[in-house]
């Protein structure tokens, strides 16, 4: 079996997430492709000596640009912060790697235009990490929904709601806390959860012509980590905004970090004329569908219990009844990657694809300035 | 429209609970029938002219000898103590009233096969209280269930769990709290709470073959408020039982008055070859229904929200969507007992019906002390 | 006792629901007035003297108008279409008659105004239907903000979902769907829906700064059942806004008649600083609590089975675990009407605080309009 | 670091659960061994080198007595049926093999005894695969139970209903069906699905001192796969059984292959004085709790989403909202052997507290056969 050695720079929370699903893939899947951790990467020689030989990584390296250039790596995946993955993808690309890149792609569209081109320019296979595609719920909404048995849609909407940034003590900055940095990160929750969102909302239910957004920054001011000044805070906390899709139907979507009583409550429910469907992050293993042709007297939500081996991906796993968890949404990803890879074809979502994503972001953020609905800009 | 007047003894949590219901049912069920609230008894003057004043009761009596004897009344309803049922009904029958009887209909078999004999030689129209049986949900279930689309039943299990008593400090005895004495009661919570979930499934399900049953007293002296003293707990503070059906399936029967966190949590479950079915009075408004006949795929249990106009009796009240509750079930009792009045037919359950369930109690109150398995007797 | 004599306009779904509330609140509230049905109005005589039959009204008029001088009426309680609440209620509150009068208010806020002008210079006890606020689930909310339990406020979220207008065979105007005709109706789900959701949201949060709406009509022509013809649909099938509350919150409401799945979804939660709750009609006997302040590794949702004594009004009900239904709002409201009648004062929502919801609505239409976000106008 | 080096025999279902817990053991906990998957043991040579491959064993056996006879073998996993415990764990003890074995122990008592007899003399760490105690949620339980938050336990129940077998078409015995051949396991949803039951149950809530049982074989006769005829079926597809717990506490235990709409609804619930406890299988990540020393408006059951650091096992996965599966519980008990491998002390369940609950299950087989109760022995 042919090897893909994979060379991971970052080793925070996604290297973790990343690592686990390399490393799982082939008990799991068959492929043709062995994954092998060949080199993580990170500044901190120690910690990266730690996590490598955790994951079972042969090598480090400090200097990510040493890692995009050695030969014996065939998939550079970045799990650095935002502000990284421009330099990091352009260079990984023109070294001819394939590249796996943490969402969101970029901190704005510009830059994903950029990373766009350089890997397309390279013909390097690529791909974003919005990992929610491949829970299996989730993706058997997918069928449905392309199966058409929803039928025109009307309505589809989403919130990602968080609790863990209400304290005014929370740092903002540096290592586990630069979501809460608007320079690294880009922008807040919009990036951050709703890119998720959108995501998925794309691949289910097609482009979204128009925005109509409103941010909030409840916490003005926080003690910066790396400076260890008090400074403004840059970030949206929360975001919510309309939007049209181009199939006509009416959407809404929320996101916050101040929702008291939500860890990661990813949330979406479809519309459609004929049936509707809903699902929920902190359930993840469950869809539920409501099919307005069952009879009448019998009509009512299903909640489906997505662990059958006629559902998506859960042929590999356990026995109907048993639940997986959050990080195989990775592992899947990792698989249908390789399988792509050896079958010569793009797997969704690439950098292309998650561009369209960044703009959707970027008319959110430009909307909730000008306090106007925003076109989208579309993904020539 | 003919008047149907009725005579009600008692006056506590039933007695208000039925009168609601008499009051009620013209006004949302076309009926040829009149209900005309003419009397109510009680021991005691002063409440029982509050209690008639309240609900429009024209009269009152203090005696229910001369309350029965009245030839203004049509229809005698007993909600007195279960110890007075038995006379009540004998002389009730002899004045040859139309009598409904609060659940349980006796103490014991031997008492309700006085009862029946009783009602069946006047040749009166006669029911129980088992309000449940018309909660539209578990209507809805006997529909399903007598359409056969369950197939072969295999399993049922039924509960009813309070947490009500569990503080030793609560006195028994009197005004109440007359369902803790044994005396006066029969049981404990076999024949208050057991005997609704046993009356639903021998409806649902058909008769008990036999019963092999548990009992605990948790708390054992408690003060008694009639006498003033502590004196020794006679009733079953919980009872649960295994259950041989006629038809071959297994079941669980459990009852308790200490289940921290319940208050009024009577369940029910049917497994059979095809589908379940699954009903709980806190959410009473629901029915659970699985169809393995659904495709593979999308199986999973429907929530079915009972509030449409082509759901049992959901056309006589709102819109779908809003439910009913508690109460209403003793309006459809009314309303179908009327109908029954009108056209000269039986309706169940009548004291014949009860008088099954009354000795499925008695089995198992036996078995309880016999530590056997006790055949159901026959109600021939 | 003082009799309080009620007028009833109105024979539809609604006139059924306030005949219930006023046949049944002395039955279950302890008040200084005695409610007696002394009349109901309706266009067609041979229909208003079968529900005047039915629900105990002592007289029948065809003629709004003479209805309202009758000398013999206290309470005129409006339930006609919203086109005519203007010319009622201005011709009762001349009349000198208390008025209670069904959401919404009016068609729009100029016509609330002259209706609020009427009753305040009239000096008459009023009152609009928003029976949700007396669903005892969401009083309890209330009680809860009020005690500040939930801290600052950070965000707000209601929907109202349906699904009865999805087929386009279905037709607009006359009995039972003039609330598709927005002549009569004033809007579509914006009056008819998203009003219960915004007075709920004015009395837990208060008051509302602006709105940015869209709204959507997805069938464009239906069959017009007075004029026999195809005609324009005037009404919003949905609608959805992002709101911004006076107290620095933030907001989103949907709503819409095209929701698959989806009865009379009315949802609500409040995310505050230190607790969250959440609340849907469908399940209405429950509120869902999260306190953060519980210990770290127990906090959750809790289901709060809103049945026991120490709820609001369910010491006038049943016993612990047996629930009420949709219907029991409206007699609250009617209990504590009365209860401010003897007492002398006003009894919230007046049509002053109705006013305030007619005024977001306004607002919510003209941003649909605009594009854009549009102020409140403050009730002065 | 000191290695613990793993001879695996079998690679069925639980072969592979196994498996996946050593290879993942040590990329989430720090521990002072490493775990070397060194060979992987059954009698198809073709099939245990793919699985040898797929997981990563070093070497392959067919013969498990040369397994157990390997120097450079440190534990022996027995995931062999049923039958086969007996025999490998008394070589393995004697070789001086550390030993894990799959639940249930054996397929009696008899066998049980024989084999805690060997490990203690071999005095080798020994542990049985009752997983669903590592399930954080059911961790999380033990811990409140342990600090006394319950009070005086009133009731346990635990069910545990599945419905895979209904089909008569299905075959019995052989590869994947051994579970339905009496021979191999001993017994049918007893050993299977009740031992599972019970070990928590004795885990959570102590000793159980007896038992009455009744069992059901639905499905008469089923063609063996290995003989190719029909035989007589000899297992139990369905058992129920009441107990009385050492504490007093009440009980009532259910598990059935025959309940439509079920994959596998492991569910426990235990009532006490102050609080009560909830738990299932098929949402594991939640635990159900409801205190009564909640303040009384707000008491309710809370929903704890088990996924914070300060849960059980917890802070060694992902961040708060993020599930973990099934297979998690099996990481989570190898973690804890290895740390009780360090420290030189038993880990439970050992091969002893395994044969407490072999002893249950005589009990409850012997009472079925008996229809009385039957004491269940006590464990030395």
């Amino acid at each position: 079996m042919k090897e893909l050695r994979v060379g991971m720079i970052g080793y925070g929370f996604m290297g973790r997430a990343h690592s686990n699903a390399f490393r799982r893939v082939n008990n799991f899947f068959d492929l043709d492709r062995q994954v092998v951790m060949k080199a993580a990467c990170g500044r901190n020689e120690a910690k990266v000596r730690d996590f490598a030989a955790r994951w079972g990584y042969e090598s480090v390296e400090t200097d990510w640009r040493k890692l995009v250039e050695r030969d014996d790596i065939d998939l550079v995946d970045i799990c650095a912060p935002n502000d990284q993955h421009l330099d990091m993808a352009i260079a990984a690309a023109k070294a001819g790697k394939m590249i796996l890149c943490e969402k969101p792609l970029a901190r704005d569209g510009k830059e994903g235009e950029k990373m766009v081109k350089a890997v397309e320019k390279a013909g390097v296979p690529n791909m974003v990490w919005y990992n929610y595609r491949r829970i299996p719920a989730v993706t058997l909404a997918k069928q449905l929904i392309d199966q058409g048995r929803l039928g025109k849609i009307f309505h589809y909407r989403a919130k990602f709601l968080q609790d863990w940034t209400i304290s005014p003590d929370l740092p903002q900055g540096g290592a586990g806390l630069w979501r809460l940095d608007a320079k690294v990160a880009g922008s807040g929750v919009t990036g951050d959860l709703l890119a998720h969102c959108i995501d998925t909302a794309l691949w289910l239910n097609g482009s979204i012509a128009k925005v109509n957004a409103m941010t909030e920054t409840f916490v003005k001011e926080r003690k910066h980590n790396l400076t260890g000044k008090v400074e403004k805070v840059g970030i949206d906390d929360a975001c919510a905004f309309l939007a049209r899709f181009g199939n006509g139907s009416l959407a809404t979507f929320e996101s916050t970090r101040y929702a008291r009583g939500h860890k990661a409550l990813y949330t979406l429910e479809i519309n459609g004329e004929h049936a509707s469907i809903a699902w929920d992050l902190h359930d993840l293993h469950r869809l539920q569908y409501f099919d307005h042709r069952d009879e009448g007297r019998l009509r009512g939500w299903r909640s489906i219990h997505v662990t059958d081996s006629d559902h998506p991906y859960m042929d590999k796993w356990w026995v109907p009844g048993l639940a997986i968890g959050y990080e195989h949404s990775f592992v899947h990803q990792v698989a249908d990657f390789l399988e792509g890879v050896a079958q010569g074809r793009a797997v969704a979502p690439t950098f292309r694809d998650a561009l369209e994503t960044q703009y959707v972001c970027d008319a959110v953020l430009k909307s909730a300035r000008t306090d106007k609905w925003e076109k989208v800009k579309a993904v020539k």
